[in-house]
């Protein structure tokens, strides 16, 4: 039997800073019966990633924002619990943008985006999935194979290193030779980047001389930077940087919570853009949703990787669907270590 | 007989804001005779341009701070009028880093970088060999093959578009098929822009409402940009981009005036670098400085263009050496159209 009731989250107004219940509102909705074509997909776990807070602003972004009382788009990987389609069947582990509710309509008129049905059984655990061998570990493989590109004994520097992609990025350039410094904000964190993850070096960016340190921990200059974080972060690594840098543009968490009308921030802007020319390098924004071609390679080499044990990576579970909104808001207090993920 | 007084600006200390006599001194000093290996040259015409007020601060530059006493760094052609070396025979034109004074002596112990003596006759008027088809026209060449690479049809976006660069980067680019727009900073330059260079657009930036004439001007988005400016027009510029545009960076003239110590600028920052990751695209610094080996190519393509009348360019004279701290002001203050020089 199947639970016919589904929560979910509905977006109510755009949030202001951090995103309270006023934002988005749980609601329990009954499920109608399925029709032909169509499945229902149980959410088991709900991935928490930065970029929920960007589709909630009204931002000229890479995704429509999402609509007032739209169910919040996410991504997650859940099981068909019953279905009227073959290419769902029950049983099935599946992973996409399941939004932000305990049940998936699997409809083709209605997805934003077509599911992706897994392998049976199996090849890592789910949470793994939406993890170092998902979405998060190819964004940071693409970052670094593609645009940071490290030669062996390169400096590179990676921000919001005890995140889920920081981690994974810096281990990948670390795999290429590269001296890996991290930036986090915690001893707990930067001794975790550096014990358990191998970085050479993590500062800690709440320390009073932390740009000191991040001087130090780069005597021969940055030759690429994985950015994650942008503000004040970004401008002191671009200040650092060496003659003819890359500069992979993955995230800017820090002016997430402050998009204006139309996407600029109101917090105040970077002051270091200049770097580029002194140093004459090179900034590139990228997408992992544009490398769906790339993915199987990706997940390849993570998987090798993890296998020699040369890739780790740690978890921050929020237990509990009602626990959405505090796991959201957990990545901007930059709460969780590695990738954080909802048990639903 | 020569003239054995030099007159020359040194730099007595680092400009806040706009550059003052008690900054930039000028002063006459005695011209010792003449050593085997060392030649005189007479400045004929000074190049301004915005890295000459780079080079006054204390930034992590390209090039090392101009030092505290020293005769100020910049570009001229001149002409040796006394010489005992057979590279620099009396008569020949030369160009280089002659400094800001009317006299440079040549001595490879005591310049910073060697100067280049010209053929003769000149291929052009020696002021034009400064702008156009010096080191300016090469500038926008380079942003423009290299970086910006137009397809026919695509729009790309110049700012300072009346200014030396600028206007040479718009016409490159027109020459590739794409739709460009520029922005400057008066009706004047607008309509010079147009209707002298062909543009298909300029935006006064000066207009309260310049945001969504640019936007009214890019009906679709922006493919590529030449930035000469930074600051609020780059982001203007930014919000408009497509997926996968490109971002030559070749200067950010807006925050010259407001170095920090270390690099950062003091007035407030980019605040829309974000859409480089929502739009997918790359920013890249360069300089011409690097490049000086495809300096033949870039002037053969510039002196091509120009044979067929598809390359213009207006130059703004300021006579006399006594005004070059005028002449460099009036960069900032938008008061040139075209390359500015000072005929010494």
């Amino acid at each position: 039997m199947v639970d016919r009731t589904n929560r979910c989250y509905r977006l109510r107004r755009r949030p202001d800073g951090l995103v309270t219940p006023q934002d988005l509102e749980l609601v329990e909705e009954g499920i109608p019966p399925l029709r032909d074509g169509q499945a229902l997909v149980r959410t088991s776990w709900l991935s928490v990633d930065p970029t929920n807070r960007i589709w909630m602003s009204d931002l000229r972004g890479y995704l429509p924002p999402v609509a007032i009382d739209a169910v919040m788009r996410g991504l997650g990987i859940g099981e068909v619990v019953e279905s009227r389609r073959d290419d769902f069947p029950v049983g099935a582990h599946v992973t996409g943008m399941l939004g932000f509710q305990d049940h998936c309509l699997v409809d083709d008129a209605l997805l934003e985006a077509p599911l992706t049905v897994l392998p049976d059984p199996l090849p890592a655990p789910p949470q793994a999935l939406l993890g170092a061998l998902g979405h998060t570990g190819i964004t940071a493989w693409l970052g670094i194979e593609d645009i940071c590109r490290p030669a062996a004994g390169e400096t590179v520097v990676v921000s919001a290193a005890a995140g889920a992609v920081g981690s994974i990025a810096g281990q990948l350039a670390k795999a290429r030779g590269a001296r890996v410094v991290g930036l986090a904000g915690s001893p707990e964190k930067c001794r975790h980047v550096v014990e358990d993850l191998g970085f050479d070096a993590c500062v800690n960016y709440k320390d009073l001389d932390w740009a000191e340190q991040l001087a130090r921990a780069t005597p021969d200059g940055v030759d690429a930077d994985f950015e994650n974080v942008g503000g004040e972060i970004m401008d002191a690594v671009l200040l650092r940087l060496n003659i003819g840098a890359r500069i992979a543009l993955c995230g800017m968490i820090s002016e997430y919570n402050d998009y204006g009308p139309g996407g600029g921030s109101t917090v105040p802007g970077q002051r270091a853009i200049g770097q580029l020319i002194m140093q004459r390098a090179t900034m590139t924004g990228f997408l992992v949703l544009d490398h769906a071609a790339r993915f199987p390679e990706a997940i390849a080499a993570l998987a090798a990787l993890a296998a020699e044990g040369r890739l780790r990576w740690t978890d921050t579970v929020v237990d509990g669907f009602e626990s959405t909104i505090d796991a959201l808001n957990q990545l901007f207090a930059g709460a969780n270590t590695g990738k954080l993920l909802v048990r639903v």
